[in-house]
């Protein structure tokens, strides 16, 4: 294995087999292990009231990050910009978002959010809830909190855009 | 929102709204973000070696549980098992998976990785280990720990399977 200082793991030693590390122990497995029931779950629940994936996190990123560029919104929303400029034509035409040329330039289209579909998150949101509340059964705030500085460190360290 | 005694969150309070909990402090946002950052600069590596996402997770699975039914592996994997097959398909065509009966029961087949399939995930894993150590840059031994420990707990809160 090639090694790499500038990554260097733990103290510099290369990473383990993954027979060694163990499937249980290796933090990307059980993470697309974890999010791939929570998002077949969420999926499941949201089809119920109509939305897909797309649509339900477009919604969600756009009631806390309103007024977005489509660009921007594929980052935070983690779907395709070509999946996600069909979701917001659906969400449009439900009269959930609005697209609405930048003030200071007009050749940026922004992403806007409906009181409709502010009232359309609320309706959802409380299945969200309920499955991050089942995630985080039984392991304390701090262990939460730990976790979550964790992540936020990690997405620094992965990520492509600077937000 | 309904309260649910059983899935409490803290101190049995409900859970706040997102936009109060912020979009880079809800974990299953963050876990989205890295793993489908992951899983993409995978999926372009995993080209050149000729691998689906599909291939290689059953690859990456059977190198260190071997032997395994085709319904296990899905869930192992993270992948549908109609895709799932049709993965494995390839692989048996490749040389590098056999199905085998068991020896017990006719009826069941069990996957089983050949030295060349051991060969192509020796060769892919050089890869995987680096993304692995670029995501914990930066992180020390006892946080890593500390999160995988949180990470197998939310993996028992939520999976439908008991493995």
């Amino acid at each position: 294995m090639k090694q790499d200082p500038q990554h260097a793991f733990g103290a510099g030693e290369p990473v383990p087999r993954l027979g060694e590390i163990g499937l249980y122990n290796f933090a990307p497995y059980l993470m697309n292990r974890i999010m791939g029931r929570y998002n077949a779950s969420l999926r499941e629940e949201m089809a119920e009231f109509g939305l897909s994936t797309p649509k339900m996190r477009a919604l969600a990123v756009l009631s806390v990050i309103d007024g977005i560029q489509i660009s921007q919104l594929s980052v935070y929303a983690v779907v395709e910009q070509s999946t996600l400029s069909r979701a917001l034509d659906q969400l449009m035409a439900e009269g959930l978002i609005r697209r609405q040329p930048d003030p200071n330039d007009s050749r940026v289209t922004r992403i806007v959010i409906t009181d409709a579909g502010r009232a359309a998150f609320e309706r959802i949101w409380p299945s969200m809830a309920r499955m991050y509340r089942r995630m985080f059964a039984g392991i304390a705030d701090d262990e939460r909190a730990a976790f979550v500085a964790t992540l936020q460190k990690m997405l620094r360290n992965i990520r492509k855009h600077e937000f």
